[in-house]
């Protein structure tokens, strides 16, 4: 339950993170390390574990507890609680993963009427004892007797004010000893104590700072930050060594090298004569460490370099023993006592993902790391900063104001309040959706924009799922504008100097990435991926053995995956292909039409357009393989909605508003998730998928006739019996056999519905190939609509119910189980079979992970995903 | 492949019905019995699957069927093609499940130029030999040459006609002998003819015979019969017997009881001088075998007992063998030859289901059978015809139509054209619901009426599938009838003298069980259930080890379910009793409340309705175990339509229309049944179950109070994550701990999503149950939402692609495995864990089957189900 360190040696090491927490890990490992780290020892995360369940301390703590002090006693030649020679200690929170702040310290342990006396003796320095012991009280109070902080901020302030002076420091060894009067008389009016004896100071201490692992913000970040609630924290007792003992001492912060820029130097700040906590608390600005960076921020106070050479030459020298010893930059905290460095914290050090691709590229050139440990050094989520358009520095437009950045990137364009608008002018310009929330009825009006925002919502409402998924900025929940669809005007209330009013029309730029919105063309700079990211992706191209292909239903996005290093089309939606309003009204009358020669009408209008799309698809892709969905139209994201458009639907058609009126009643289902679409739809109407198999395989034809390669596979949507697949599968040959005879082909599945899953064996006998479409398997595993989740699935995270959206990161233990069945029983009926998933999670770093683990060919996703997606194949690869 | 029978021995049996089909197998095991069965072989089924297969006969088929025809040959005393002694055979189609006159039947085979003349000389009539010639050519021409068999029939009437006669008897030999020539003239032209080598005769005729089995109407009839496809047919060649040799000879069919009462007598009836097929055709009228059954008809001609007394008793003994041998009424096909009986055929008979409960328990009593076999005897879903009200036999309502039908029972009421009319007359009268289609938004309407009649849709519409559900009489698909919604009108065109109006409030009568519509009360018989049925379902109870749970939400339904034997409630959906208008107004404004305080207010209206409705349930229910699902409002199924009721709603709820569009627009969601509904809807909103908890415990101290004895099981819905149902149970305890103390109850969940059954062993931890929603299973295992799938199950079923309706039974090998991965972890996870299962599957036999087979404690069904659930669950215990 207590490993000890100190004297250049340890119980425990960085192995141990998850017991002994980060903190503890770190200091044990640097202490065997010869670093001058002050001796300690941690309690381990466990006992934690235990102590929360049982609310009461394990038998046995108390004994090792003591052992350990008395090992602490003698390496410090100090005592706890002896007069002459008191030892001071910290007792700090440390969490298996970083989780700055959230949890509770108390420094000065240790002191009391008593003690106070022998510290002042001991550093000849009454104000600095008196001093010491007030903070404590200050903080044992707050943290093991939960009194309020701001209670004694006040009675210091009223001191203060008596005393007319004007900061603590003036504050003298007389005026601070009165203070520690009034602090405990400020206890016993709330009738509690901080107990004489430090053990019991140390007891207590030890219970309340497990106890902060359940706080309510320590609870919000762990949600936050994806951290088990079940890891508890380990806690650090350490001798106290002070900053603030003259000018020969001091304390910092530094990281290894530069976190913004990824610089080989050393950077970091440092105040003499100060403690950690005046650092943090922003009461005096902290000085740099280097001349250098003293220069280029023109400062005038002197560097550390400077005013103390040989300390920093000593940090000079112990960061490269950490560099190296670690092999990835440090964020490290410590302190100087009479000219002593002492080493308080090391951990890996945060940093902008182009200094982590900077640093991760720079240290395999030092020979530092590999480059595999390289990928393990840039988390894959952050490469979506640098991947799309972002606002310029130098950006200087008004903003207009503030909401969740729900899908990156920024995007400017005309204001427009509603789908048909957004339809109506695409064509001449680029519009922004402006919504109050969208639906799937806005869904065409949503493909069209190149950005969408809304004032209501969260980061998993409608508008955020559907924006993420065709890769449109967007921007949510922007709560201080007010949209007025009616009469089509925006207006900003708050963060503009005044109201502003935006019609339609004019000229607004959103940022995805940031949550903002301003007036106006915003001035934007396009992504500039330097050579490290290049450099980056060759190696995690050179570590994954997970095929990377993409989502792509258009030229454009083809080629944005082609930059991307996409190797094939893993989900091209044909149903995409028609959102465009010219090609709308033939898809509309194929869908409302009342029969077998109405429905061939309308495809005879929409194959020639297919195929043309089909043909500049394979040109640009040569040779990859292009996977095909067949037809999977939600119908009711196509039917007609206003008036205008349904007379005009009814007059292509040539029956009358009434009619169709009917005909769309019929059409529109309770559940068109689980209604009649994808391959159901092509049992009920061949006719649908052999227009489209005839404009695949006569493009194909076309573009081979032409030199290029082609590789199409075939995908059928939304299988769930063996004979759907069988059925289309003929269908395909048939046309093959009499279109395009030499071209060769696969035909496969989707697997999106637990029974497919299930049945794997026997759909894996039928097909070439399975791609798993995890969206829609989490939908019908869970039971989950993903449209309408947005009215509870939140709350479901806030309570813990849940730990991450299932949409984003695949429910592993849930939907997982589905898709490991599905892998496991399709490869035994069929070792050749190839297995992609072309969901959403085919772009996430935690469900990559997942499915190479299973052993799939491929993952496919959007264009702007695919480095993200390349990344975390390459480290799935190292960590597997 | 080739098994021979005759001279009391044969190479089969009927355990090998699989193999040799029904008409095979039981010719052995008549052979073996040593009753009269001319000599023969059959070509197994194997043999036939493997002919499908390769289009071709199997090597070594020929030298077998060689080696069979050389020992039938000598068992006659004839020889194929041997013009002195010709042998005649039959070539039948047998497959391992009835399917009568679905495949096809080749006689008289072995005739040709000179054989013919040798059968005029054995039987010495000429006439005979050329009638026999003439049908054989016909039938080869029809089943192995493919022809119309019309136009040889019309060959025939025009021979007849130059003859100047009237009957085929008047035909003498030489007319009979131009007919021939003119048949063959017919083939000529045709390019096709019959070959005059009898072994090639017989080649080819198995061969048409194997393919008959892919016939269209067999197809048809196994689809409707759901006998696989994959079966195939055996091929039994037999030497000929012909009772057309003159007074002495003679064809009938019989049962071994009476099929219609099941009374202890042989029954059945017989024709002098003809052939099988001529009592088939109708052609001339067959008399009766017994003398009483001669008297009861009241007929002439003189029964088979009195004009072939020795062949009758000959007969009689045969019966006794075949009945005490196959311990089951045998429907039996015999020749009488020149004063000798041969059996032609024997199967178990088909028989009402009065019939079949009277001959199960008279051959217990007879010590025929057990009780275990008796229950065999009985098809459980039979038993759906006596247990509803049903049409009386001298009702002489006129009839207004026909429809299909969706749902047992009889039903009168006065016809009303919506739903809102319906639940407006509801409180005065009886009413019929009469729609052009149903959906979801009318299952008020449909709740309060006592039937329903649509004229749209199939056996899977939304009013079918509800009906069924809710227990209601429905007729569907009845297109005769033409309903104006608007005018409140239905318009009977056809099965009526003239055009018939029905007007709003007039009574109608429509027969679920027999799909017809009558206008008037026509005269109903409520079930009498006999003590044949009640012997049935003790030995039923006696044997099955599934316990029998109800559906159940009203006390009428409770008192129904304890008739029927019901030993508790499975489901109580408590949603179900708002459907009554007088009460759905609270719900409305519950449902739309914006404010916890608005939906507080609502509850509290909603409470004391509640808490008086279980008080009654558990009253009834008398310590029986009561599964209380909490609520699980599809809120679809809630919302106010109709503009009067969203007035009457706002002005309830104090808000203006115009707000209540707003909330309501608000609360429609894209897909309702994957929506915020179940536990979903207690996690967002804690005080709904509150008050549900509250009104169950309050009822249960209540009752307890009054020396009743209550068992609630509180039962929560569509739960996906172990969050959900820990924190629904901590609820439960929390209002039972303050309520009712004393009351003991059980938490479970429905496992009802493909999640909630793979992650059973960790909610089995949380929960003292399972019951399995199959109905929800099988809609999110499948991606089928049963509320749209009626634009495209039913062609599944038609092209093959499911062989049933998964809605009706048990998907076994898709949402089955869901099923039993459920049972066996949660079994694991919590040995004392109980299962049930309350979807409609529940009162399903081959899904009872199923699970009985994954041993469950329960299974819970709609009250007019009980009887067929139990005896299912009897008849499982003895099949497992």
């Amino acid at each position: 339950m207590v490993y000890k360190f100190g004297n250049n040696t340890a119980d425990g090491s960085k192995e141990l993170t998850q017991l002994l927490g980060g903190k503890g890990a770190n200091l044990a490992e640097m202490a065997q390390l010869g670093l001058p780290v002050p001796p300690g020892f941690t309690i381990t995360t466990d006992t934690c574990k235990q102590y929360l369940k049982s609310r009461s301390m394990p038998p046995n703590l108390k004994e090792q507890v003591q052992d350990a002090l008395h090992t602490l006693q003698k390496q410090t030649s100090a005592e706890l609680g002896n007069p002459d020679t008191p030892l001071l200690v910290s007792v700090r929170s440390g969490a298996p993963a970083s989780m700055p702040g959230m949890m509770d310290t108390v420094l000065n342990l240790g002191l009391n009427a008593q003690t106070v006396q022998g510290l002042a003796r001991q550093t000849q320095n009454r104000r600095f004892a008196y001093d010491s012991w007030r903070r404590f009280i200050q903080m044992f109070a707050n943290i093991v007797l939960e009194l309020s902080h701001g209670d004694f901020e006040d009675i210091l302030e009223d001191l203060k004010k008596q005393e007319d002076i004007r900061t603590d420091s003036e504050l003298g060894a007389d005026a601070l000893e009165r203070l520690v009067q009034q602090y405990r008389q400020h206890l016993d009016r709330a009738k509690v104590a901080v107990p004489d004896d430090p053990h019991e100071q140390l007891w207590q201490t030890i219970a309340a700072v497990f106890q902060s692992w359940e706080n309510e913000r320590a609870r919000t970040y762990r949600r936050l930050h994806n951290i088990p609630d079940d890891w508890g924290t380990a806690v650090t007792v350490q001798a106290m060594v002070f900053g603030n003992l003259g000018d020969d001492c001091a304390t910092g912060v530094a990281f290894t090298r530069d976190p913004a820029t990824g610089e080989n130097r050393l950077y970091g700040e440092y105040l003499v004569n100060a403690q950690g906590e005046d650092v943090v608390a922003g009461i005096r600005t902290p000085h740099p460490l280097t001349e250098n960076a003293r220069a280029e921020l023109g400062a005038d106070e002197p560097a550390m370099e400077t005013l103390m050479p040989e300390t920093f030459a000593e940090l000079a020298r112990v960061r490269g023993i950490l560099e190296k010893h670690y092999r990835d930059m440090q964020d490290i905290e410590f302190t100087v006592q009479n000219g002593v460095l002492y080493m308080l914290q090391t951990r890996a050090g945060k940093r902008s993902v182009n200094a982590a691709t900077r640093i991760a590229c720079e240290m395999v050139a030092e020979g530092l790391v590999s480059t595999a440990e390289a990928l393990m050094r840039v988390e894959p989520e952050s490469l979506r900063q640098i991947l799309h358009p972002t606002l310029a520095d130098d950006a200087d437009s008004p903003e207009l104001g503030r909401g969740l950045p729900a899908s990156p990137g920024a995007a400017s364009g005309v204001a427009v309040f509603s789908a048909s608008a957004a339809e109506k002018y695409a064509d001449e310009d680029d519009v922004i959706l402006c919504r109050n929330e969208t639906s799937p009825e806005d869904i065409q009006g949503m493909y069209v924009a190149r950005g969408i925002l809304t004032t209501r919502g969260g980061m998993t409402s409608h508008a955020a799922v559907v924006a993420r998924g065709m890769g449109r900025p967007c921007v949510v929940g922007a709560g201080s504008l007010v949209i007025d669809e009616v009469s089509e005007r925006l207006v900003a209330y708050e963060g503009t100097p005044r109201e502003v009013v935006v019609t339609q029309g004019q000229r607004i730029t959103i940022d995805g990435g940031g949550g903002r919105i301003f007036s106006g063309a915003a001035k934007m700079v396009e992504p500039s991926l330097d050579a490290n990211f290049e450099s980056l992706m060759t190696w995690a191209d050179e570590h994954r053995r997970l095929g990377i292909r993409v989502n792509a239903d258009t030229p454009e996005d083809c080629r944005t995956a082609i930059r991307f290093g996409a190797e094939g089309i893993g989900l091209c939606r044909t149903e995409h292909m028609f959102f465009h309003p010219s090609r709308m009204l033939a898809m509309r009358e194929m869908i409302v039409a009342a029969t077998s020669e109405g429905r061939r009408a309308a495809l005879a209008k929409l194959q020639p357009v297919q195929r043309g799309d089909f043909a500049e698809i394979f040109r640009i892709m040569d040779g990859r393989p292009v996977t095909i969905r067949l037809l999977d139209p939600p119908l009711h994201e196509f039917l007609p909605r206003s008036d205008e458009e349904q007379l005009q639907l009814a007059e292509s058609l040539g029956i009358s508003a009434e009619r169709l009126r009917e005909r769309l009643r019929r059409l529109t289902e309770v559940n068109p998730m689980l209604g009649h679409r994808g391959c159901r739809l092509a049992m009920t109407y061949p006719e649908i998928y052999e227009m489209q198999l005839r404009a695949i395989f006569e493009a194909a034809r076309e573009v081979r006739g032409g030199g290029v390669e082609v590789a199409p596979e075939i995908m059928v949507p939304l299988v769930s019996f063996a004979g759907e697949l069988r059925r289309v599968r003929e269908m395909v040959e048939a046309v093959a056999r009499e279109v395009a005879p030499d071209v060769r082909y696969l035909v496969g599945t989707m697997i999106e519905l637990p029974r497919a899953a299930l049945r794997a064996g026997e759909l894996a006998r039928l097909g070439d190939f399975f791609s798993f479409g995890t969206n829609d398997l989490t939908q019908t595993a869970l039971g989950l609509s993903r449209d309408d989740a947005g009215a509870f699935l939140p709350g479901y995270e806030t309570a813990g119910v849940i730990e991450r959206d299932p949409f984003t990161t695949l429910d592993s233990v849930g939907v997982g189980e589905l898709v490991r069945l599905g892998v496991e029983r399709g490869r035994a009926a069929n070792p050749d079979l190839k297995i992609g998933i072309c969901g959403e999670h085919g772009g996430d770093p935690a469900s990559i992970e997942f499915f190479a683990g299973l052993g799939l060919d491929y993952v496919s996703c959007s264009p702007f995903r695919l480095p993200i997606a390349r990344l975390s194949s390459g480290r799935a690869s190292v960590i597997n």
